[in-house]
C-alpha cells in the first residue's frame, strides 16, 4: 500500500506556491518567468524522482517512467488564473508528483508506473485547457498563431519565444503508452463543505453553453421621448435576465447553474434611452437533455421579451461543450479509496472545466475533488484544510495503485 | 405688426448650418472652429442689423440695442452635440436674428429693442448650460479651471484659449436692463406631432433628479457555486429595473420619465457571477410633489431588491434640479400670438432642459416649441417642417411685440 508522505506533501505545497506569491496565494500567468521557473523546478523533481522529464512545446512538464509498461498520467495545470489561489491547477500537480515519489520508495509499489503532468494554459490566458488541447491533438499551429493574451493582447508566439519554447515540439498523446488519467483538483464550490464531506468523486464535467445576446432598441432623449413609445434596450436586458430566472428552475437539473456575466447599454448616457442592449450568458449541466431543453426556454423567452419590448433580438450561441462523463471503474477506484479513510465522500459533477473533459477524449479519465473553504476560488484566499489536502493526496495514490494493479492483472 | 421674411428666415437658417455641416445635420462641438466661426459670423450680422455685438468670455453672443429702455433677450445656443442636427440650438439662435432683423425693419416695431442672444455650451461638452449659468452668476472662476471635455479631456482653460477667448470678461446679467427672455427650440419628442399640433407654449421645464445605484454581492465561480447561494449584483440591477417598471406608474404624473441610462457589471466575465453592479437612473418631471413621490417610491424599490437579492445596495442623488415653471405673462403672450395663426398650438411642460430655465432664475422667461419629426433630436437626421420653422418664428415675432408694447404702456 503506498503511504504518502504528509508533511512533505503539504511543505512541496508551499514551495510551489512560492513561484508567484502573492499576498497568501499566488499570481503565476502563463508563460510569465514565476511560471516558467516552476515548471522548470517541476521537471527537476521528476527527474529526480527517476522520471524522464521534459517540457515540451507549449509548456505541459511530462515526467515518463522508463518502464515498458503502460503508465497512469497523474496531472493537473501549473498556471494560476492573476492574482488567484495556491491551490487551483497547483494542488493536482503536486499529487502527480507526491504519487511518483510515493510509489518509487514504496518497494511494492516501485513497479507501478506514475507518470505526473503540469498542463500549461488551463485558465486561458491565451487558449482555455491549451496544453491538454495540443496533447490530445486539438490545437493547430494556426490557432497558436493567432491567439493573443485576454488580458494584455501580447501574441502567444512572443510569450513561447520569451519563454524559451519556440521551435520546441508540441507532444501529441499516444493513447496504448497510457492505462488513463487522474487530476485532482479543488472544488472550487461548496458543494461538498454544505454537505460535510471530505472527497468528491466527480461523475462528469458539465457542458458549458453560452451566448451574446443583443437587443436593438430606438436611442432616445430620456427627457423628451414619452414613456409610451420607447422602446428601451436596457429595459429588454433587464425584462429578460428576470424571464430567465422565473423560468429556468422550471426545467434546469438539481445541479444546474446560468449566470448573465455581463450586459451593456449604448451609449451608457445617464439622458439618453439604450438604444442597443448586449448580454453574455451562459448556463451549465452535466447532462446534454437538460442542456438542450435550457437552450429552448432561453429561446423562448427571449423571443417573448422582444415581443414584450418592442426591441430586436438576437441570439448567438458561441458556445455549446458537451458535458463529459469520466470513466466509470476510475470513480469506482476512488469511491473505494476514498471509504477505507473516511465515510465523507460523495459523488458530484463538475461545475468548472478541467483538463481533464480533454484528456477524456482520449484516455479513460477521472478526477478526486477536495473542499473548498467557503467555496471560494479565483481569488488569493483560496484555500483547502491540511488535513484534507493531505487525506486527497493518499486516497488519490490509492487509487491510481488499485487501477495500475488491475490493469497488471 | 412685425412680419418675418420666412425666405430670409429659411435659407440663413440653412447658412448657419453651414458652419460644422456634417450629413443633413451639423457637428459643432463648443469652442471647435466651426463653432467661433458661427459666433463670429453671429456678431457680424448682429452689427449689421445695428447692434452692439460683443462676444463674452465663455463665448456667449450678444447683440445690444442701442436704445435706453429696456430689451428683450431672444435666442438659445449656437453649438451642437456631436454629429447632430442642424435645429437643435441654432433655431432659436436664427429666430433671435431675424425677430431683431424683421424689428429693425417695421417702422412701428423699431423702437422695440430686441436683444438676440446666443449662449455657449448648453449641450455640456465642458459644463451644461455654461453660457447661461455664467451670464446669471452661477460660475466660478475654479469650477472653469477645473472643467474637461467629457468627450476628448482637454482643459476648458485651454479650448477658451484656442478660441481667443483668454481673457476676455464674462458678460454679468444687469436684470434691471432687461424686460425678460425668449426662447424657441424644437421639441425633441413627438408630443406636438402626436397630438396633430405646430406650436407648444411650454409651461414649465422639469426638474431632473439623478441617482448613483450601486448593489455590491458576492463574486464567485459561474459554474461550481450553486443557485441558491448566490449574490448576484446583476440580478439586483436586473431586480430593479424591472421593480421601478412595475411601482412607477403608480405615482408618477402625466409627463414624468424615467431612465436607466447605464447598468455595468463587474468583473463583467461570462464565466463570472458579477459582484458589483452599478447603474445610472434618472427622473424627470415638472412638479415638485411628483419628483418626491418617485424619490421616495425608488428608495423604497431599492431597499426592497436588497432585501430579495442578498445584495448591499446604496444609493446616491447626484443630481436633483428643481422644476422651473415659465412666467405666465409671457406663456399667455405666446399663445395669444399663436392663437392668430393657427388653433394647432397646445401647453406642454419641457422634458429636457434649456437655457430659459437658468435664465429664469434671474428675468422672467418663456418657451415656444415647434414639432421634431418622429420625436428625433441629437440626431443628424433630426428635422421640422419648414412651415412650422416659419410659423414659429412668427408667433415668438408676435410674442415679443406684445411682450415690449405692455412693457411701455
Amino acid at each position: 500500500m503506498p503511504k504518502i508522505n504528509a508533511g512533505r506533501l503539504l511543505s512541496e505545497l508551499r514551495r510551489f506556491a512560492q513561484f508567484g506569491a502573492y499576498r497568501t496565494g499566488v499570481h503565476r500567468p502563463t508563460y510569465s518567468k514565476e511560471d516558467m521557473d516552476s515548471r522548470r523546478w517541476l521537471a527537476q523533481q521528476y527527474e529526480i524522482v527517476g522520471l524522464q522529464a521534459h517540457i515540451d512545446g507549449v509548456g505541459n512538464v511530462f515526467g515518463t517512467p522508463h518502464s515498458a509498461r503502460r503508465s497512469l498520467l497523474i496531472g493537473s495545470h501549473a498556471e494560476s488564473e492573476n492574482h488567484a489561489g495556491w491551490l487551483d491547477g497547483a494542488l493536482g500537480v503536486m499529487y502527480g508528483l507526491e504519487i511518483a515519489r510515493t510509489f518509487a520508495e514504496t518497494p511494492d509499489c516501485a513497479g507501478l508506473p506514475i507518470a505526473p503532468v503540469a498542463w500549461a494554459d488551463e485558465e486561458g490566458h491565451y487558449i482555455s485547457l491549451l496544453g491538454s488541447r495540443s496533447f490530445i491533438g486539438d490545437i493547430g499551429e494556426a490557432q497558436i498563431d493567432r491567439a493573443l493574451n485576454v488580458h494584455h493582447g501580447l501574441p502567444l508566439r512572443d510569450a513561447l519565444c520569451t519563454a524559451g519554447l519556440a521551435g520546441v515540439p508540441r507532444s501529441l498523446v499516444e493513447p496504448e503508452r497510457y492505462v488513463g488519467y487522474l487530476e485532482a483538483h479543488i472544488e472550487q464550490g461548496d458543494a461538498l463543505e454544505a454537505s460535510g464531506k471530505r472527497i468528491g468523486v466527480v461523475t462528469s464535467i458539465v457542458g458549458i453553453w453560452q451566448y451574446s445576446i443583443a437587443f436593438q432598441g430606438i436611442q432616445n432623449h430620456a427627457g423628451t421621448t414619452r414613456m409610451a413609445i420607447r422602446k428601451d434596450a436596457g429595459i429588454a436586458a433587464a425584462t429578460l435576465a428576470m424571464a430567465i430566472a422565473e423560468r429556468f428552475p422550471e426545467v434546469a437539473g438539481p445541479c444546474s447553474v446560468w449566470t448573465t456575466g455581463r450586459i451593456s447599454l449604448e451609449p451608457g448616457a445617464p439622458s439618453i434611452i439604450p438604444g442597443k442592449a448586449e448580454m453574455l450568458f451562459q448556463f451549465r449541466d452535466s447532462e446534454m437533455q437538460v442542456l438542450e431543453r435550457l437552450d429552448a426556454v432561453l429561446r423562448e423567452v427571449v423571443k417573448e421579451t422582444a415581443t414584450r419590448t418592442g426591441c430586436r433580438a438576437e441570439i448567438v450561441r458561441t458556445e455549446a461543450g458537451k458535458p463529459w462523463y469520466m470513466d466509470a471503474t476510475f470513480q469506482g477506484a476512488i469511491e473505494s479509496a476514498a471509504e477505507r479513510h473516511t465515510t465523507a465522500y460523495m459523488r458530484m459533477p463538475s461545475g468548472a472545466s478541467h483538463d481533464a473533459q480533454v484528456v477524456a477524449r482520449k484516455l479513460r479519465a477521472a478526477m478526486l475533488f477536495v473542499p473548498s473553504i467557503g467555496g471560494i476560488s479565483h481569488h488569493w484566499t483560496e484555500n483547502t484544510d491540511d488535513a484534507d489536502l493531505v487525506l486527497g493526496c493518499q486516497v488519490l495514490a490509492d487509487a491510481a495503485e488499485t487501477i495500475l494493479r488491475g490493469e497488471s492483472r
